[in-house]
């Protein structure tokens, strides 16, 4: 197959001429697929079944002696503390157990921070004048925009194979008025990197001008391998304390995609005197999580080899639909040198960087044909992809064939988009 | 038996020596009883011991056409938005179910003002300079407890036999730097007070000097009654919008204390406009809350008469709760004339009112006898009494037999305090 790049102005136009008849071919059937969000299908869902009927009366509801259907235990269940630290690698003391949300425990500590301050804060960031967070990119739209939500610049980072640019990182946090920055370690949403170990020490041993710099350690995908066997990680919490950092970071898990995204428990992993510090503020708004749903889950996933057990089944279902994006990538636009992606392992995401100033032509389209797919710009901050290149394809939600469709007519979109592009000549 | 003002001093120095001999002799027990908190005790959360199985597969986790299992529905299933709308008299419309917890829906409100304001607010609070906040006490300690945590100044108002005084209210709301009041409408925490159809129409018919002033309508015990039928009680949501001030209120419910405390729904109600205003902003922080809690409780739950029914089950076991403890007032407090209260139908609480300088001296000794209660002064803004009289007593989680003890311990308590103050001669 011969890269666009290298075919002549006639070419390009029979190519485009034939292309658009196909994509007009596929517009006519009216479809409507939805590669939008990282949003578990049916099938998986339904490997959770047994979950609902785990705690069929209330002589289950026991955690020890516990009660869990009353009010108390602010910090979680002891059983679902210690369940998260087996999996995170942490000390059951050094969790809190949430509610639905991970976001939700995200949200809050920089909300508490904007009002109140963090634990070594020497005041509020609401009075600390221009505040700045540093936003790896491409990256999550939600972190982003809870940090933007507070009126904070968001300062993009760029993305390498290994993690963030350490050496933007590195220099930007010598500036006072930066005070965090978001991290997806593992299977980064969406570019699926695993933060190299180099990286991981960089990060851990930064001694930022703010003293109350965070580092907000999003473990969303902790488990979440579908290619190959569970891989390890490191706890960025002991690692951060052996360079004297031990409050400077907080990590976020939860078990959205482990049974259910609408009903899951989330935990936030941090030092003692950081768990000490959100007791404190947390308990002016709640009195517990909900703890039967907490009991619930151990109940269910048990400790960590039962649940890393149910991965590689979520692993089977997954697989062969990040297969069918990945094959067709590889197979339409690869080869024809209009965009590039690297094969993830785990997470919930391709991310594919189309030819530059292509993506948002290439998504309009696709929009038109009746596939939703994650707008384009929205793994950057502000929604700004500064090359108009990056797409978040989320194959996790159709059905395999669904899913090809939605591909196929992705590709066609990827390639008119390109062609266009190379016809205005701006690129080629 | 005579009251303990009209004892000489003599009699007072023989009835304080032989109370002092039977506090010593309970004491020495050892007890360990808990009144501190309206905690549902463990044959009420039995109630609710079929919800646990209502749900017990994935194929029962459908509202309409919804699976509740996955992400989505900021607002809540809409059979829960029903729920709570057919509950409060509203329009599912006006409802946002949120999470186990209505405090967090209230705290999560007051920091969105903080940070960002409300629906009509020139600007958000923490720009506003000093705010202060209204307090009908004695009061719910955790709501003072949110509005001091954003620095408010925190008002108290007098509460009357009808409501929060609304002369002082009135005259507080002109002050273009009070931006709220807190209420419990229906059993008021701790007085057991049902707001006044005239104090009603005054709250919402209010013009006060601040745009963006909140009512915070905690209708926590709306269907609470534990001595009698249902009584009914207007919408505020239709009031304030028949004065033309439909944006001013939100309303807050939950099933803490009709199924389990720990893991039940909760909802906010307010205007349309204001409903579209927090979705934005919850949109910030959560994808959706738990939908399979809200789907097990509308399935047990079903409609409001079935929510009576249970609720008069838990009626049975409240009232004999309730009856010791305001038998044991009418027997040894009330005649002699060392505290006053009115016998509530509905709420968790009993508001004991002892002789002024009493409430921490007696509140101590019950403590060294092993028996916890709510802390005195906890009912008033910063914990300060100014008449360091009110008790506020939770009846519901002890068994009758422990509570009759406990109480019987508190007599003893405010006794001894009353004989002390009269000794001392500051009081008679």
């Amino acid at each position: 197959m011969i890269p666009y790049s290298e075919l002549d102005r006639t070419a390009l136009e029979t190519e485009l001429s034939a292309v658009t008849e196909a994509y007009e071919a596929v517009k006519a059937k009216g479809l409507k697929l939805d590669m939008s969000r990282g949003k578990p299908g049916k099938e998986q869902l339904d490997l959770s079944n047994d979950m609902l009927k785990i705690l069929p009366d209330r002589e289950d509801c026991l955690d020890g002696a516990l009660d869990v259907c009353n009010y108390g235990n602010l910090c979680g269940i002891p059983s679902a503390r210690q369940y998260f630290a087996e999996l995170l690698d942490v000390k059951p003391s050094e969790v809190i157990v949430g509610g639905s949300a991970s976001l939700q425990l995200m949200y809050n500590l920089i909300a508490t921070a904007f009002s109140h301050g963090l634990l070594k804060s020497p005041a509020p960031w609401s009075k600390r004048g221009k505040v700045r967070f540093l936003c790896p990119s491409p990256g999550y739209d939600r972190h982003f925009r809870v940090t933007e939500f507070f009126g904070m610049e968001l300062i993009p980072i760029a993305m390498t194979p290994e993690g963030p640019d350490m050496d933007a990182v590195l220099q930007w946090i010598k500036d006072p008025s930066v005070l965090g920055i978001w991290c997806v370690p593992k299977y980064s949403n969406p570019d699926g990197i695993i933060y190299s170990n180099r990286v991981i020490h960089m990060l851990a041993s930064m001694k930022p001008a703010a003293p109350d710099f965070a580092i907000m350690w999003d473990n969303a995908y902790c488990i979440h391998e579908f290619d190959g066997a569970y891989v390890p990680f490191p706890d960025i919490l002991k690692i951060c304390a052996e360079y004297g950092n031990a409050d400077m970071v907080y990590e976020f898990a939860s078990t959205s995609k482990v049974t259910f995204p609408g009903a899951g428990i989330s935990c936030m992993c941090a030092s003692e005197a950081n768990i000490a510090y959100f007791t404190k503020t947390l308990g002016v708004q709640i009195i517990s999580f909900d703890k039967v749903n907490q009991l619930r889950h151990v109940r269910f996933l048990k400790d960590k080899p039962t649940t890393l057990a149910l991965m590689q089944r979520h692993a089977a279902i997954l697989k062969p639909r990040f297969d069918a994006v990945c094959d067709a990538l590889d197979r339409e636009i690869v080869p024809r040198g209009i965009g590039r992606y690297t094969r993830p392992k785990g997470g919930y995401f391709v991310s594919l960087y189309a030819m530059p100033q292509t993506a948002k032509r290439a998504l309009a389209l696709v929009r038109e044909a009746g596939v939703t797919m994650t707008p384009a710009g929205a793994t950057y901050p502000y929604g700004q992809d500064p090359f108009d290149s990056n797409i978040r394809i989320a194959p996790s939600l159709p059905p395999v064939e669904e899913l090809e469709q939605a591909i196929g007519i992705l590709c066609l979109c990827l390639r008119i988009a390109a062609l266009e592009q190379l016809l205005r000549g701006n690129v080629n």
